[in-house]
Formats: structure tokens, sequence, C-alpha cells
């Protein structure tokens, strides 16, 4: 929520931020406003409710010649359930705006559909709402999601510390290196032949972590329940853009091992084929939607212990530093500040 | 909110409608899902939030080249408000998508906020969350509003009782006729000379009726608050189409009188200027945003004398008759099935 594609002129960005600071207001019953994955509300003695809103546009986010529509109806909702997932709360209600071309026809909104309501039901998720229009100029959807925590309870941005441990969930890198699959005809063929090599099975995987992503609303829960992360973020602008937003949330620095970040062998593979470094694929590519959290060093063991056996795959990256080290990036022994790239979703 | 502008292909809305019904699901704390102004969700013993969407994209709910963008702003959040209205209930947060084309300057990006916050303003609506990215084709908008009633306190569609009195509020048709005036350069010229003609004072006053038109957020809340309504629904889709959407939900048939239909002297003076009907600028114009509600016989006397004490324009149009009577309107003793036209955005 409230995160900008990088290719729109960076005034309008500067300028939306400014306006919606000049305009947000502080009212009953609101703890956080903009500049979260999730806006949250206390709506009982017991309860806080998170809502955020993202939006899909065609030529932008995605392009319907690459990417069939259940997989942009299914990304849809993984992009909120992200957002919800880094508040460390449970889905519960889901809206949908959608903004339909005439060129798309019956069949497509169906398989859109399809692929919503499967996001949906894996998290008992409701569809109570929505809008529907036609459209002279592309696909549009935005959804809003609505989460709930116990009250008092939930993961924010602001709350690393220094000398906490950065982790993230996941691999890094493998939704980008799945888009360029599906983008790029001239990227080399998957082989069967030789070991080490980038094969079908590569691509399969990599490909489907692009088009079926996994929120990790699990993982998101249980730190939370378990009071494990002192900060979260989801990351779907790439892992040097949103550790940004979240040390800046949190007024901090960090230092990131680049050796640690967990790439799985299907993009290392890809990485390899196309002769680019696999790190770069993990710091700039976005829409992984893995988390990014900070701990307690004396909670390291906990998690380390008990992520692994509920099947969570949770790994240490990093520490936060103070604001004044900056954001910086160390490999064998050397250490160089982290460019603060974002990533481009599809043009 | 559920929606649909008539001019996208029908079978499409069948198709989402089948889709809507088919993956809506009963879930703990939802009172009402799709098929109301709004989603209706009990957050504790003493409350019920409702949640609205809304969208705006451009060349269908509006052209830039005649509306500026200050007013696109002010009519997205009111077609949102009038929807909460609708329900009784109290508006409360607000969140926004946006998608921004490059063409649009940052100039138009402030003036576009500052009509979302004006309209926020006049109602204590706080701006809690967003999104906002880029655009390959045309501005897009996308609403959800947040409102709240006591516990079982609300205004939905299915309410209307046989013998019922059909009321709105407000005039009918000004929208229309603002943006026809604003579309079309062709339009007659208006005159200050003649008494009766169309004047500046008449363009002007539906001109704004089109671009800031008012929900009617205190009349909802005073038909709730004391409990007056049976049913009630917002009109965005014109008068034919809303009053079917509320006979379908409360399995009723009415009669219109369309001799006390509501119109102002604008709207009556553009009407003849024209050579239209002005009832059909009043049946068929869209994004009046008033409100249509029932009431029962009793009720009709406390209306009539309390609402104008209050300032507020309500006017009874009809009666509520059985579902085998159909939806038919009476002129001078004579009476006809009424045509199930529905508003069509623009183009």
């Amino acid at each position: 929520m409230a995160r900008r594609s990088a290719n729109a002129p960076l005034q309008e960005f500067a300028l939306i931020r400014s306006l919606e600071q000049r305009f947000a207001c502080h009212t009953p019953g609101l703890v956080q406003g903009i500049g979260d994955d999730a806006a949250v509300i206390e709506t009982s003695a017991q309860t806080w409710w998170h809502l955020t809103t993202d939006l899909l546009a065609e030529g932008i986010h995605f392009d319907l010649k690459s990417v069939p529509l259940e997989s942009v109806g299914y990304r849809a909702v993984m992009a909120n359930l992200s957002d919800i997932a880094a508040m460390g709360a449970v889905p519960r209600y889901l809206l949908i705006s959608l903004a339909i071309p005439r060129t798309v026809k019956q069949s497509h909104i169906d398989k859109l559909y399809r692929g919503l309501m499967k996001a949906c039901r894996l998290h008992d998720v409701a569809l109570i709402g929505g809008d529907t229009s036609a459209s002279k100029a592309g696909l549009f959807l935005s959804i809003t999601l609505v989460g709930t925590t116990s009250r008092h309870r939930a993961l924010f941005r602001h709350g690393a510390k220094v000398g906490n441990h950065i982790h993230v969930t996941g691999t890094l890198g493998d939704s980008l290196a799945g888009l360029n699959l599906l983008m790029n005809s001239t990227t080399p063929q998957p082989s069967e032949k030789r070991k080490g090599e980038f094969l079908r099975s590569h691509r399969r995987f990599l490909v489907r972590r692009h088009s079926h992503p996994t929120a990790r609303v699990a993982e998101g829960r249980w730190l939370n329940d378990r009071q494990l992360a002192t900060a979260a973020i989801d990351l779907s602008d790439g892992l040097s853009g949103d550790l940004r937003h979240l040390c800046e949330a949190s007024r901090v620095g960090a230092e990131v091992d680049l050796d640690r970040l967990p790439i799985s062998s299907a993009c290392r593979a890809y990485a390899l084929e196309i002769g680019v470094s696999p790190i770069q694929l993990a710091l700039t590519g976005g829409e992984d939607y893995e988390l990014l959290f900070t701990t307690s060093p004396h909670d390291c063991d906990t998690i380390a212990r008990q992520a692994g056996t509920r099947g969570y795959r949770m790994t240490r990256i990093g520490t936060i530093r103070s604001q004044q080290f900056g954001i910086q990036m160390t490999s064998d022994g050397r250490t160089q500040p982290m460019p603060a790239t974002s990533y481009e979703h599809f043009r």
C-alpha cells in the first residue's frame, strides 16, 4: 500500500507524498494512517482492523500478451495479502474495483475471477463487494483487503532497533527471473542435458513464482502472535527499496551480508545462463512478496529452531545499524553503500 | 457499489454477477455482502462497519477535456459518500487507488487531490491509505470508503413493503443536464434577456450540480437514526434503474407519479430550450447522488413536517406495489410500464 511504481516521474511521487502528509489527519480510532503496509484502526476493545489497497494497471504491472488473466487475478489478491501478512494480521474481507476494456471477452473475465477467488479461498477471504465498469483503455484492478489482529498486536515498519537481526522469508529474485522468462523469447533455451545448466524445471519454478506468488500470511501471523519481530515489511518493490522504507520508518541504518541472501538454485542457474549476478536479481527484483523483518538477537535461536519445524524458510541476512551508518552491503569482507534502486514494474 | 456502467457488453455484467454470487460466501461477522450500496460487517457488540468501493475511469466516467481534475476528485469521493449515505452511516475513513498517465502534470495531480480532500473535509473523512501507479492509458481512480452505524441500525435496499411511500431527496436530472452543457458546445446559448428562458444562472447551477454533487449524508443519517425509512438506495444510475434495484432487492413493484418528480427550474428551462422532456432527464439522468427511500405511510407526516425545518428537501413520488404490479409510471391519469433504462456514463 502507498507504494509507487518507479517508472512514473519522481516529482509526482514527491508531490503525492507531500499532499498525503498535508491532508493526513488524526482521527478517533486511527492507530496507523498512511506510511505502513496497511492502515490500522481500533474497531473494538479487543480488535484492530488493517486495511490495504493495491492496484494493478495493464501495461504497467502486467502484459496480457505474456501473462494469463488467471494469474493477473491471483497476483492482485496476493499483493494485498502480502501487505496484510506484513502486519501480522489475519486476512478477512475483500472488495474489487475492475475496469474492463471492450476487447476483453467473457471467458477472460471468468479466468480473471477464477484467479482472484483461488487466492481468496486459500486464505478464507470473503469477497464482500466491488464495482465494475467499462474501460476505454486497458484493464485496471484495484483491490481493498481487510485483515484483523488483536488490539495492540501488530507488526509495523517502525519498530526496528540498532542491533536487531534482519531476516527474510523464502528466496529472492525468483519473480523477476520468471517475468523475464515470460517476456523475453530470446532467453536461452533450457536444457535437460548438462547438469548445472538452466533446466525446464528451473523455468517452470521461476515462471510459477512470478505468476502465482505466495504471500507469507502464516509466517506473518506466527511472528506477530509470538511477538518475535520488532518490525516488518513485505518485499514488493525489491529488497533494496523495501529495506530502505523499513529503515526510514524506524530511523535506523542496516548492514546486509550479500553472501547470505537466500537465492533459489533455479534463480542462480538462470542468472548464470544470462550472465548477470544472482545478487542483482535478489536486490532489485520486485513482487517476490516475501517478508522482510527484524528481530531481537535473543529471539534468533527461537526462530532458527521453530521456523524450520513449521516449514517456514527464514534466513538472517544482516543487522540493523545506526541511521548514520546508512544502508550498506558487504560481500567477501568488502562493504559499500547499497544503491537506492527500486524495482520497475513491467513497462 | 457493485454498480455497472451500462455501456459494457451486458453478457459481461451477467457473468460478473453470476461469479459474484457463486463466490460470495457467508463468513463470521458479515451482515451484508454483495448486493447493497455497501457491505456491512459487525465489528463489535455496538458497531457495524459499512464498506463501499467506486471507481472512475477516464473516458467512461469523465473526460478531462470538459471536466477539471478538481471536480473529478470531488465527484469520486461524493460517489462513495452517497453509497454510505444510502446506508444511513457516518463516513469515516477513505483509501485511494490512483493510476496516473505520464501526460498528467504535477499541478493536475495537485488539483485532483484538492478536490478529493475538499469533499473529505466536508464530512470529516480521514484519508488513511492508498496506492499510486503510473498508467499507460488514462487516469483511473478507485476509492474505498468506510462508514459506521450502531449495530442493527442501517438502511438496506431490501426493506420496502407494499403500501410504503416512495420519496427522493433534492431534484433529479440536474447532473445529466450539467454534463450535457459541459460536453456540448452547440447547446443553445443562455440568455439574460427573456424571462423563462435558459439563463446563465441556470447553466451555472446545472454545471455545478454535475461537477460538485452533494451526497445526502445528513439526510441518510437522520432517516436511519429516526428509523423513518424502510429501504434506501442512492441515485447514481438514474431513478429508473435504481428504483428497479430497490424493488428487486425488496421483491416488490412500484408506481411512480411522474407529475410529482422534483425537477429544478434550471433543469426545466434547459429541457425546454433543447426540446426534450424534463421527465426524461429526471428518469434517466445518473450521478444525481440523491437518495431514493421508502417509508411507512404513518411516517409521512413526520417527514413532511420535520424534513423542511431541517432544510432537507424530500418529495414523495409514488407508492410501493406488489411484485406482480411491476414498475409503472403514471402521468395525467395514464399508467404505463417504466422503461428499464439505466444511465450511461459519458460515452
